[in-house]
């Protein structure tokens, strides 16, 4: 029988449709494989080589030599960095200026090295530089929230193949972000502990959707996750904010990050995901009861009219099912030689 | 300069990149153009002559005679309508055992003869079988809401081509469906009107983003729509959810829903779109504050990252210039000859 769950997190309901349900070997099968992309190519603004097609850098590591990471203003910003924050209201119409910093994180110079097949130490660097660009852009008083986010294939929304981030700081806290603090507040309220520490203590518990631990950080399956491999990747310890995270934090999570995204890429073939950083508002550091953390959701199902129409969700297979195949699949290529993954570029074939 | 819109009814916030805004023909140019659709498709379950490859009808109409439009069980389902509803808590996992009505709705006995080109008389008889459906799966006691809903075309996430809407009766009330209910509630408290009979009224008073009206009900696209083309039909008097719509009313809405996705299907060449009836619950019937409504959404454009972290949107297109666009364009083809236009069955090349 189907079961519909709820998140006590986000509030969000899933119906968990068993009866359609695929095997997760399936979801790898169906999945359209893209065409092998080059590691340079002349047009592409975000290829070494080509820094001149971008706006000047607002950062960039290694500082000295040549760069790994690049952060740049975006090209086609969707808010305006230089106008001022105003508030118009109308009638029933109500608008703030479009002012915010909209900046592109270029993840690495080769225009064929997507995130799964960075290096552990190129991980670090472009997590170091979320961060990095984290706080500064919410350091700018008209900024109120800042969403950290990486769009992976078409699919995921993307236009430019190079791999790159994205992070938009805007004048205002989304709503989404303001009712889950409330309902995270409220649950305070009642039992004095944060909602997100509890829900992981009991995850660590049922271990059946967990994926993968470091030290620091667990990666796990929600219990009423929106998709098939629907990942979420928690600090271990209490941490309302991104922008609080060490650097020996950052260098565990780039270890588990890269570990899931390459179990994802070799087990269900590349397909296209979004990650974001999900972190407390600008206003709202240090607090107790909220805890920021990693989302990803492999793009292998598509949002149609039930879930735009109710906010609900149908999750073709079952979390703990998704969880233990992810579980027990390598991060490593299977059944390509090793001479065809030499060098990291991997084989889209 | 950009602006953050917000849109009271339902709280989201819209960032309206003008810097990245296409002019409205060029969405109608980037639309890929889908594959001629045959008028009838032997193996097609929704196919006249195929009754007995769905589940035996639950509805259809006219009564007598061959039909035109038939309501049946989603083979499919994602919800079993033979389960007893239960509640499973076990420390923080809430479930609700999976019991629902999940019904397909095929519009035609044809393949090739999408919503757009049905005739008035058809359009009122999907309306028609629409509103009984739904009356009678939300009187199922085990129904608490029903989202009635379209998928046409395969980025609206349809996986068959035949002309068809769907309704699902969940036990459960989205929490998209409760925070709109409890944001107008907020509002009549405040002002003893209801939010949406408000926005109407100054819509009607702006002007620039009404596309079209009917003697009962007016389409317009909201002030802070979500994507180009995202377009609302209100009905124009208040009324709380959509089992209280009067046949006189039915058939007005047929003809301003027709008109509208013909405007829709020869202006911007047959985009993909999904389209829901948003409803009270079905414990909340007559209420004072709160309003159903048609939404309908093209999908000329890709849910990223940014939305999927942040909750909030970036449409490209000035809901006021789409508006005028969609106003001032015919509902019939504009440059085919009659010739090939004649039967209804048009031209997807």
């Amino acid at each position: 029988m189907p079961e519909i769950r709820h998140n006590v997190i986000t509030r969000e309901w899933v119906i968990i449709a068993t009866e359609r349900a695929k095997r997760p070997e399936e979801f790898a099968k169906s999945n359209v494989r893209r065409a092998p992309l080059q590691p340079h190519v002349s047009t592409c603004p975000f290829c070494v080589g080509n820094e001149d097609k971008t706006p000047p850098e607002s950062y960039r590591t290694p500082v000295d030599g040549p760069w790994q990471v690049r952060a740049v203003p975006n090209k086609f910003a969707a808010l305006d960095p230089t106008a001022l924050l105003s508030r118009h209201v109308s009638g029933l119409k109500r608008m703030v200026s479009g002012v915010g910093i909209h900046e592109v994180i270029v993840e690495t110079p080769h225009h064929d090295r997507v995130m799964a097949l960075l290096s552990e130490t190129e991980m670090v660097h472009v997590l170091e530089t979320f961060r990095h660009r984290y706080n500064a852009i919410t350091s700018d008083p008209r900024v109120a929230h800042a969403t950290l986010f990486k769009n992976h294939g078409e699919r995921a929304g993307t236009s430019l193949e190079h791999p790159h981030s994205q992070i938009v700081g805007t004048p205002i806290i989304p709503p989404m972000v303001r009712d889950r603090m409330e309902n995270a507040l409220r649950y305070y309220d009642e039992t004095g502990e944060c909602i997100y520490c509890s829900v992981l203590e009991e995850e660590l518990r049922d271990q059946v959707r967990v994926v993968a631990q470091s030290r620091d950080f667990v990666a796990f399956i929600p219990y009423a996750s929106l998709t098939p491999f629907h990942l979420w990747i928690f600090p271990l310890h209490h941490q309302a904010s991104f922008s609080d995270v060490t650097g020996e934090q950052l260098t565990d999570l780039a270890w588990l990050l890269r570990l899931i995204l390459r179990k994802v890429y070799f087990s269900l073939s590349d397909p296209d995901y979004n990650i974001s950083v999900r972190t407390s508002p600008r206003e709202a550091q240090g607090l107790r009861y909220y805890h920021w953390y990693v989302s990803i959701i492999p793009r292998v199902t598509r949002r149609a009219g039930f879930e735009l129409g109710s906010g609900m969700f149908i999750n073709t297979a079952m979390p703990e099912s998704s969880a233990a195949f992810l579980r027990n699949v390598p991060a490593e290529p299977v059944e390509e030689s090793d001479a065809e993954t030499r060098g990291g570029t991997v084989l889209h074939h």
